[in-house]
C-alpha cells in the first residue's frame, strides 16, 4: 500500500508534537508539588517522542499526503494516541502503588479511584475518552485523583478538541463550502497538496481556542469557582470534553455556576469559522449561519421539552423539587448532551436504579445524536448533516413530481446546491447515518450481551450513544467495574464517532483495497 | 390537483371490488349458522360498494393513472379500507350487545372479547391490522370471537397480502429488474399507462396465491389441525398476516403443528416472481435469487442465534426446559418475526412483566426490521433494500479510492448496476431507511409519552417495530386497554410500513405540491 509510508511519517510527526504535551505536564506536576508524578510524564514523553521520531525519520522521504492519506492518518493518530496517552495513568498508578520514591516527592497513599489505572485497559479507556473529547471515565471519585491526572485528563480533551477542529476545518475542508464535510471527489485528488493556507487557518483556530478558554476561566472565576477547577472546567468545557475534577461534575456547585457553564458549552458548539467571523464583527452570523441558528433553536426547544418531561413524571427518582430546579436540570443536561460536552448536574440513570424516565433519557439521546455544529469540537451527526438528511429526504420525495426537464435545487442555509451537488451531499450524509446506526446497533448488542440484564435498556443505549457521540454523560453503567469487552466496545464507539466514521471507514477501505476486495 | 379525480375514481373501483369480500362473508356467516352476523356484512357491503360506485361514476372520465397516481391511490385505498373494513366489527359487536334479532338468528351472549369492538377505534385498528397483514389485535381471547369475525379478520389479511404483491410486482414494478423497487424516474413518466401485461401478471399471482393457500390448508390438516383453524391459519400464514383464531396463537398446538407452520411462513416470504419461476421448474432460483438465498441464510442464522440467546439467559421467565423447546421457540419466533407473519408459540414480553431478555427482544426486532423478500407479502425494509444499503455503503466508501476515470459497478445478486443506477438505487434505499427511522422514533416517543413507565423500553420499541414492519407479534403492550393515542399511533405505523413509506411520502408530497411548498 503506497499510502503506508506517508501515514506512518505523519503519525510520527503528530506524536512528536503531542509528546510536548507530556513535557508541559512534567512542569504542571512540579508546580503542584506532585514530584512523584514527574518521572511518569518524563518516561511517557520519551516513549511518545521516541516512537514519533523513529517513524518520522524512517519514512521522511514518503510522498506528501492527499485527502485519503489525511483521513487514514487522522484515524490512525487517534488510535495510537489512545495507547501512548494512557502511559501517565498507568505509570502514576503504579508509582503510588509501589512507592519507590523518597518522601520529599510526596507520593500519596494508595487510593481506590487512582488505583484502577494499574490496569492498562482503564488507562487506555481514559486516554481515548480524553483525546476524543468524550469524557466517559474510569475514575469513580475524580476529586481523589492527583492534580497531575486532573491536568492530564483535561489537557488531552483540550488538545483533542482543537485537533478535531483543525482536522475538519483546515485539512478535510471543502473550499468555498460552509459545511466542512468531506467528499469523495476531493478525496480522489490524491495528489492535491494540503493547501498552504492551512498554516494560517490553524493559527487562527488556535488563537480563538486559546482566547475562548481564557474567557471561560475568567467567567468561572467571576462566578466563584476556585482557580484549579476553573482552569480544568474551562479547558474541558470549550473542548466540549466534559471531564470534571469532581465526582459530582458541575453538580458540585450552586445554581449560579451551573448557569455560567451553559454559555461555555454553547461557545464550544459553534463552528470555529463562525467564531472567527463573529469576532471580526460579523454578528449577523449568529442567525444567518444555518448551524448556529439551529444551535439556539434546538437547544431552546430541547431544554424546554426536557423540562416539561421532568415535570410530568420524567424525574422518576424525585431529584428536583422547585420549578427552577426542574428547568435548570433540563437546560443543563440538554445543552450538555447536545453540545456533546457531558458535564452533569443531575443523575440520568443510576445503573440498575431509575433516575430519569425512558422518555427523558431518549430525548437526551436525540440531542446527543444530532450534536451541534460541524467545525466545532462537538461529536454526533452534526446539525448540517441532520439538515441535509431531513431536507434532502423531502427533496428526494418532491423529485417524484418534478418533470425531467426541471432544474432542481436544494437550499441548505445560505447555500443553494444544484441537483448533482445535492445528490452528492445527501449521499455523504446517508452513508454516515447508515454506518452510525450500524455501529450503534453493534455497540448496544455487545453491551446487552455482556452486561447484567438488570440494567434498563434505555440506559444501555444511552451509554453507547454517549460514547459514539463523544458526549461523556452516563446513566450509571460506565465505570471501572464493567466487563472488559464492554470497555473495548465503548473505546471503538468513541474512536469511530470522533472521526465521523468515514475516516475509519476509509481506513477499513484501505485494508479492503490491499486485499483487492474492491470492484 | 389534477391527480385527485384519477385517485378518487381508482379508489372507488377498488372499493367496488373489495365490497365483494363482504358479500362472500355474508355466505360464510350463513354457513356457520351465525345468521345474526349476516345483516352486518350486508350493510357494510352496501356502504362500501355504494361509496365505491359513487366515486367511480363521478370521476369516470378522469385520466388514466401514472405511477404517481398509482402510489397515491395505494396509500389512500389502504387508509379508506381501514375505515370501511371496520364496519363488520362495529356492527356485529353492537348486534350482540343490543340483540334485536329473533332467536333463530343465534345471537350469542355478550362476550368481553367481542364487546370491545363497540368502540369504533378498536374496529378500525383491527381492520387496518388486517388489510396491512399486520396481525396486531384488539381481541383478548380470539377463541371467543364469532367465526364470522375470525373469517373477516383472516380474509382482510389474505386479500391485503395479495394486494401488496399486486402493487409491488405488477403496478410499481420496474421492468427488467428483479428488485421490484419503485423509483422516481419511472414515477416521473406520469403519462405512461399501466402496462397491458398487468392483467396477466395479476392472474398469475392470484393462481399461485390460491394454490399456496390450498397447499397450506392441506398441510395443516395432515398434521392434525382441525378444518376451521386450518383454513384461517393457512390464509393468514401465506399472507404473512398472523391473525389466529386462538388467544395462544400457534402455541395452542403441539410441536408437530408448530414445525409445520414454519414452511408456510417461509413460502409467504419468498417473492412471487420467484415462486412463479420455481413452479415453472427453475429450481435454481432457490439459491440464485439474492433475496431467496438470503431468506434461508438469515432465517437459519437468526434462529440459531435466538436459540443460543434463549439458552443463555434470554428466557428470563423460564418458559422453556428442554433443548428442543428452546430451539423450537427460537426457530418459530425468529421465522415468524422475520417473515413478518406474527404467529407466536411463546411470550416475548408480558407487558410490564419480563418474558424474554432485552437482547433476545432486540434480535427479534432486527428480524422484523429487515423482513424478507420484496415482491412477497412481507413488510419491513425487505432484504433487497438491506443488501442495497449495506453493499451500497461499502461501495460508496470504496469509491473514495477509485480514480475518476474508473468504470464503477455495483453487483447486487444477479444484477450488475452501473454507477448511475447504483447511486439511484442506493438513494432510494436510504430515503426509505431515513423515513423508516423517523417514523419509528415518532412511534416510540408517542408510546413512551402515553404509556405507563412500567413497560420496559425494549417492549415498547418491539410493539412499534412490529406495527411498522406489519408483523403482529407483541410484547404484551398492544391491546384494547391501551390509550387511544397509542392505538392511532400504531395505526399510522402500520399504514406507513405497509406502503414502504414512499407512497405515503408521495401523498404528503402531493399535499406539499398543492401548497406550492416545493422548489
Ligand atoms: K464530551
Ligand atoms: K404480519
Amino acid at each position: 500500500m503506497s499510502t503506508l509510508p506517508t501515514v506512518a511519517r505523519d503519525v510520527g510527526r503528530i506524536l512528536q508534537v503531542v509528546s510536548l504535551m507530556l513535557v508541559v505536564s512534567i512542569v504542571v506536576a512540579g508546580v503542584n508539588a506532585e514530584f512523584y508524578a514527574m518521572p511518569a510524564f518524563a518516561i511517557s514523553a520519551v516513549i511518545m517522542g521516541g516512537v514519533g521520531t523513529v517513524l518520522a525519520r524512517w519514512f521522511r522521504d514518503a510522498p506528501s499526503p492527499g485527502k485519503v492519506e489525511a483521513m487514514i492518518t487522522a484515524a490512525s493518530a487517534w488510535g495510537v494516541l489512545a495507547f501512548l496517552g494512557s502511559l501517565p495513568f498507568l505509570l502514576i498508578a503504579w508509582a503510588i502503588y509501589i512507592n519507590p520514591y523518597p518522601v520529599w516527592m510526596n507520593t500519596p497513599a494508595v487510593d481506590s479511584t487512582t488505583d484502577v489505572f494499574r490496569d492498562p485497559l482503564n488507562g487506555i479507556f481514559e486516554s481515548i475518552s480524553g483525546y476524543t473529547s468524550t469524557g466517559l471515565t474510569m475514575a469513580s471519585v475524580e476529586d481523589d485523583l492527583p492534580r497531575s491526572l486532573h491536568w492530564w485528563r483535561s489537557f488531552t480533551e483540550w488538545v483533542g478538541g482543537v485537533g478535531v477542529i483543525v482536522l475538519t476545518v483546515a485539512i478535510l475542508a471543502r473550499p468555498g463550502s460552509g459545511s466542512l464535510t468531506l467528499f469523495e471527489s476531493e478525496a480522489r485528488e490524491k495528489k492535491s497538496k494540503v493547501m498552504p493556507s492551512v498554516v494560517s487557518t490553524v493559527k487562527e483556530i488556535w488563537k480563538i481556542y486559546l482566547g475562548l478558554t481564557i474567557a471561560a476561566i475568567t467567567l468561572l472565576l467571576i462566578v466563584g469557582m476556585p482557580l484549579w477547577p476553573a482552569i480544568n472546567h474551562a479547558m474541558t468545557g470549550i473542548a466540549t470534553g466534559g471531564f470534571s475534577v469532581h465526582g459530582a461534575s458541575i453538580g458540585e456547585y450552586g445554581a449560579i455556576i451551573q448557569y455560567a457553564v451553559v454559555p461555555i458549552m454553547v461557545a464550544g458548539s459553534i463552528a470555529f469559522p463562525i467564531h472567527y467571523l463573529i469576532l471580526k464583527g460579523e454578528i449577523e452570523n449568529f442567525y444567518k449561519d444555518l448551524q448556529t441558528r439551529w444551535i439556539f433553536i434546538w437547544f431552546t426547544v430541547g431544554s424546554l421539552a426536557l423540562t416539561a418531561l421532568l415535570l410530568t413524571g420524567g424525574d422518576a427518582s424525585g431529584q428536583f423539587t422547585t420549578l427552577e430546579e426542574h428547568f435548570r436540570a433540563g437546560l443543563f443536561q440538554f445543552v450538555s448532551a447536545t453540545s456533546n460536552t457531558g458535564f452533569g448536574t443531575a443523575a440520568i440513570g443510576g445503573g440498575t436504579e431509575r433516575a430519569m424516565s425512558a422518555g427523558a433519557t431518549f430525548l437526551i439521546c436525540l440531542g446527543m445524536l444530532t450534536g451541534a455544529a460541524a467545525g466545532s469540537t462537538v461529536g454526533g451527526l452534526k446539525l448540517i448533516r441532520v439538515a441535509t438528511l431531513l431536507k434532502g429526504t423531502l427533496w428526494q420525495i418532491r423529485g417524484v413530481f418534478a418533470p425531467d426537464s426541471a432544474v432542481r435545487q436544494l437550499k441548505l442555509g445560505e447555500r443553494t446546491l444544484d441537483e448533482q451537488q445535492a445528490e452528492r451531499e445527501y449521499t455523504e450524509a446517508t452513508v454516515v447515518f447508515v454506518l452510525w446506526i450500524v455501529f450503534l446497533i453493534i455497540g448496544v448488542a455487545v453491551m446487552l450481551w455482556a452486561l447484567s440484564p438488570e440494567y434498563p435498556v434505555e440506559y444501555v443505549i444511552f451509554d453507547v450513544m454517549s460514547a459514539q457521540s463523544n458526549v461523556g454523560l452516563d446513566a450509571g453503567i460506565t465505570g471501572p467495574d464493567m466487563p472488559d469487552v464492554t470497555k473495548w466496545m465503548l473505546i471503538l464507539n468513541m474512536w469511530v464517532g470522533r472521526l465521523e466514521i468515514i475516516p475509519v471507514a476509509v481506513l477499513i477501505g484501505a485494508v479492503l483495497k490491499r486485499f483487492d476486495l474492491y470492484t
